[in-house]
């Protein structure tokens, strides 16, 4: 879980802003830290732990002051919270500087780095975004940005949407199967390339369009160039990003993310409703969802929880004594609201099934006569290896069970998730151009040990 | 606008934990500072500048062991964001040791201090609540608890929500005309008593009662006792309390803030419904209202625009240049759910009228075909003296001019606030038990250069 | 320990910068806590935990413009180490703003508390300050500075050297048996008030003359008055001031002090010289009294320690297992001035002795023949009730014991104090006109369960 | 200017500390920033801006356990100051992972980056010890530690002690020319290694020996080796770490640097002695050579100027109206000690001038009838390209001048430098042992635009 950005700016003083900026509007996709690259005749960075408005405090942005630049911000999926692996990475060599901003995963990684190493390279980080970068430079002392781009697509297994500045020339990648979205925006000071459409928005920018898989985009002396890096036979856009992960009030690939959330709800309700007095999301991931269910069964909407708005910064944990305060402190019943009916709660997904049940008790216990619990999205069995934070099956309270264990695990009257096919229909993708390995268990490149969808993918360079 | 808790707990381990959770739950009631003073054998107490969260860090907590505590967070209505103007505030005297954290705001501030100061009083802050501090000190020379509270509401005018340490007794109090709410809640561990019920849910807690205008709550040895200090012919509660200020969860004087504001979108849309295709909140503040009126009216609700999460994290404000930025890092249209469309838009209140024109400019832009403007209130006309942040009629785009004024200045297609009769009949309180100063002019006390509503305000000791 | 400054500058804008440099020229007076007050219009103060530099950071110093300011660094005696009793303290009453700066410590502040705590006064803070800020207060509705100054004195008992901002009017002011010094100077840019000399040469400003005791000194629309305030038939200036306290560049009341050290190691030669190789200081506090001891005694002088230019900053202690480390992270010995030597070391004086014993027994491990000890004052036997940090007999190794008491537990093969004779010929004033207490036992003012001087303090107002 | 250290120590739980308490005595050789990497299982690093006590604050320290670290000080010779190259340098790569602690400087360093950019090598930092680090790296892929040191050092030319970890063993380095000292101590808990002994001293432990030029240490499963890795004809033992840079406790190659500075002031004294009636240090460097002047002279030795002991720490600089202030904020005089007298100024070393200006009208407007100035070295009339921060000779007032220009640009009655042979003799060493280049312009290895002293260095591996 990544954000990245690119910012090409006439006015050297607003680059830095714009890129902070856009960085802000995808705070959603990365806490952990934050890091702008910007060029004016060589490259500098800055990154630092925390939320963009941390990192970027005092007069830090007004000495980045340059034409292109590229931020970032992270959410680590390894565990390892440390300065040293915040981006964007800045690596020199002999074909000059190279900042990096990675949104992805490579699944090949370790191999990648192990013939480096047997080549003698030595690596001052832990992030698969150094290999990239290795691999990179070493193509550009061969060929150009755009064989190079063909060249490293050959090499790399996994996701990988990247913003770079190769000296004073910003370039946007997608892979070719296009797990994790980028679009481009043009505005009056130049250009913008971003993971979501809201970062262009926030920037006052219009969409250009959005960055195909496999697709670059060169921005080089204030003129802008697609360049079709890599065909593939099939697409595997992330499907959890229009299920959970975008802003609703983005547009990924075509599909605005509000609407597909909201057409799942509707779906969810057609599959499978069940009588009851009010319809409550869960907050605040639940709610698109909610209101579609709402709409089709023409049960009231009404919040059932509400959200501390404060939660998301870190505080003392409870001790064991008040344990099990923890999700009171993030989310309160509206008494009101349920007392006394039969309530069902709509969220997007679940993945280890343990606030689920805590919320189930808490609205049981504030009066529900019954509580019905809807899910806008299959049950995820099977991690993922592209950069969202699902990473074993133990952790997964579906992965090897059926719904009913899941029901009484959460202690639901009743529980429903969408069908696959109902959230295939909702996102508007046909199945092949989406990946949905969380929910099949069959990944769309190959992975040690899981099942791979080889049939459909054919990369074809 | 501030928050108050005070907590009494066996286990003096827990109770600075305690304390904090509560005003983690009432961080909405102020960001600005947050304090804890706690008794074991003396006062200790600890301030900073800033959210809960980041003045309670690292092992602060467990220094402020006791069995006692009163805590407080701080929204500055004055503009002096100063650590010394922190609460709660401590002082010491012949009485022994005075911790308080108040709620509120005196009217004869001045008054009160000059004759303190031609007393010979010096005062260390710049704050009414050192007012009060020194007020009470002296009544506790001469007089119990009961009384000095007593003598003590004889002299203070305005209002005032306190949560008092007197050495090792826990004192709640709430003025007699009952601005500010206040409420009591019994657990296992003991008691707890916060500004918004929201806190005892938090907490686990069980609420015995709200606290009455004019009424004390009294925690000593672990017995609860309530005392009536003051009786009054009317009360004012603060009725922007329901529009805006509290918590959606919490239950007021017998009034869920929820039903409140769904209430007000529902005569809202009963008093001025205009034909539309889809209601929208204005984020967050105006969602329970549009839910309503979405209910009322039959047009879906749906989301029209989403809030960065974010927001509300100070961060560097755009320069000049991208000044037109400043409302697009707030929140951002979701196109496809106005495009084309003839969009209501539902707001709580309309203050200085800013945000609102750029929000109607921001969804006219994104290809709404109509955009028209309801607001759950009357037109704000007069200044707040009692603790909400609206001081003067400069600021209030609504004071002095008609709603057709108004419509200009924001550029809706039309505009209606609720009518002061929907607003008390959605609140279920008699007009006489609320204070509607801000909307009428007319003050519940006297206020130099104002009307007041004389007849109705009999104190009655 | 603290040290006080106050400036008058015409230029608003240098007002600031040069009350910083002043205290950061008094620094070795107090590291705890730095603040300072500044008039214009009203009386604003920006205080902190830390070291001058740590304080005043970024553009605080900017926003403190204005014609006059206090200012005061503190080291606290009472171990209570909060930012409620950082100074200056400010209070505002009847007569406007107070702000004092407080060198020296009251003995009967409990009993003034006590009295104004029955006429009904509360305190903020837990510091004698905060008493004399509500006594000045007081007087001042009655009388003039002069007069009100007057009336105080004959309240106050004990050491207490003030600079005050009486709204914009300074002051400075020494209590009538001196006990800390205060001087004033003149320079082109107005005046300057501070405790020792070095701050004055600091800014490059000339000295008019030290402040005489029970003296004030008055700077009022840029013209200063001396006022005699109180006469006492002697004085009682702080011996350790010029023993250990103050810097070697100042000058108080005309004993400039390194002169005075130097004298005290020459004399210390004259009274107990012992054969050896080499006068080494113990560092830094007893470099003068070697040097002058060396001289004297025609032995050379050289450093047998090293000290770490760093030490003082906080830093992580030895854990158990380490402990012995911790006097070796101070200082270091240079073997090669010591091996197969006989070595005398000189200290300015011994409180605890335990550092005295570290330090003896590494100089032998390093090889020395003989290892003498020489300190350049008498015995400390009584503790400091008038500001300096000793404050129980328990603590003092030479309280109740002879001094071969104290040689054994420092393991010295020779140990020798400079007679108290020769410390009061060597300061060069009359005994009368000294404080002793620490040496002798016998206090210049009543201190509840000590002797006291009385028939030499006979306070004359 | 660096300084580097290693542990091996039995007890994991001390081997953070004992690495902590040897940088911390160090800290004289680096304050900008500070790193400390321990290996157990894997190498961690953990590495910051500032002091040692400001870099491993809370429990930093007790996250790094196990048996081997290395540490290390910096001060940036080259003005970049980010953490980015702060050093230990952690590489990982085909032959596990290396940390590197490097006091020195690179003179081929672009050079040997061309050729590994060449290579296709990246770098992620700018900092000369990358390159090392790859280079160490590429060369354990193929031989054991001694032949990859040897073959490392054909490649380096320049300056470079090094402390190394690869993977659980501990390496230091000295390079051939042995430019920058390195020893060995043992103790009870194992072994140390540290750029000054002084370090060995603070940790309690004896030092075994000095590592010789182009020596290593291995310290392996508890057993320590030293190897002799390169011969050469010649040493360049930097001169100024016994002039200036070292702690006088230290002995650096047998030689101790109290007793240089003592002989460098004794024979200052027998080649230029001017009558005088006292000899001062310029605080704190000119101080040991002042005592040795002085006692070589007879003319008594005194302290014509007191430093403030808290310089050091960055602090808000005097605007242009006080930029006079600049050398009194830093140091005063005892006008006692220079008034009406002739005094001797004594200083280890002239580099720019300007402060040493400063500091003669001091003492001159504070009453001197003379003021003559000393210096324990020869003048300094070419850069070092070796680690000392004097990096252009435009900056060196002495370049290209003769003495009475320095004497008049510094305004002193008389000035004199040691001579060449009188520092060499000082020292000790034959003057083809040390490295002379800052005083003779002559260098001991090729630096382009350089003399070179091709003759007396035959590297002989």
């Amino acid at each position: 879980m990544c954000g990245v950005v690119g910012i090409y700016c006439e006015d050297e003083d607003l680059t830095p802003s714009l890129t902070y900026y856009s960085l802000y509007a995808l705070q959603h996709r990365g806490q952990e830290s934050a890091g702008i690259a910007v060029y004016s005749k060589g490259v500098r960075v800055h990154r630092g732990m925390g939320l963009v408005t941390e990192v970027f405090k005092g007069d830090v942005l007004s000495k980045l002051r340059g034409r292109v630049a590229v931020g970032h911000v992270r959410y680590s999926t390894t565990g390892e919270s440390r300065i040293e692996n915040a981006q964007p990475i800045l690596v020199r060599s002999k074909v000059g500087e190279i900042a990096i901003g990675h949104n992805g995963n490579l699944v090949n990684y370790p191999q990648l780095r192990e013939v480096l190493e047997n080549e003698g390279k030595v690596f001052l980080t832990t992030s698969d975004t150094e290999v990239i970068a290795q691999l990179l430079s070493n193509l550009l002392m061969r060929y150009d940005i755009e064989n190079s781009l063909r060249f490293l697509t050959q090499k790399l297994l996994g996701s990988y949407t990247l913003t770079i500045l190769i000296n004073d020339t910003l370039v946007g990648y997608r892979d070719p199967l296009g797990f994790r979205p980028l679009c481009v925006g043009e505005g009056d000071f130049g250009f913008a390339i971003a993971s979501e459409s809201c970062a262009l928005d926030t920037l006052g920018v219009e969409k250009v369009r959005d960055v195909k898989p496999g697709e670059a985009v060169i921005v080089r002396d204030g003129e802008v160039e697609f360049l079709r890096i890599a065909r593939s036979k099939r697409c595997a856009r992330c499907v959890f990003e229009y299920i959970y992960f975008a802003r609703p009030d983005s547009v990924i690939d075509g599909v605005n993310v509000y609407r597909a959330r909201y057409e799942m709800g509707r779906r969810l309700a057609k599959e499978s409703f069940v009588d009851c007095d009010v319809v409550s999301p869960v907050p605040d991931s639940g709610t698109t969802c909610a209101i579609g269910y709402s709409v089709e069964s023409g049960v009231p909407y009404m919040e059932a929880l509400i959200k501390n708005r404060y939660v998301g910064r870190t505080f003392i944990m409870p001790e064991q004594k008040l344990r099990e305060l923890s999700v009171r402190l993030k989310m309160n019943v509206v008494r009101e609201n349920v007392r006394g009916r039969r309530v069902t709660l709509v969220d997007d997904s679940i993945v280890r099934g343990t606030t689920s049940r805590k919320i189930v008790e808490m609205v049981r216990r504030a009066g529900a006569k019954e509580v019905h619990f809807r899910v806008g999205s299959p049950p995820i069995i099977a991690p993922c290896y592209f950069g969202i934070d699902m990473s074993t099956r133990e952790e997964l309270i579906a992965s090897g069970r059926d719904v009913e264990h899941v029901r009484k695990a959460i202690s639901a009257d009743t529980l429903a998730y969408l069908s696959l096919d109902g959230l295939i229909k909702s996102v508007g993708f046909d199945e092949k151009e989406l990946c949905l390995a969380c929910l099949t268990g069959i990944y769309p490149v190959c992975v040690p040990g899981e099942l791979c969808d080889n049939s459909k993918y054919e990369p074809n360079y």
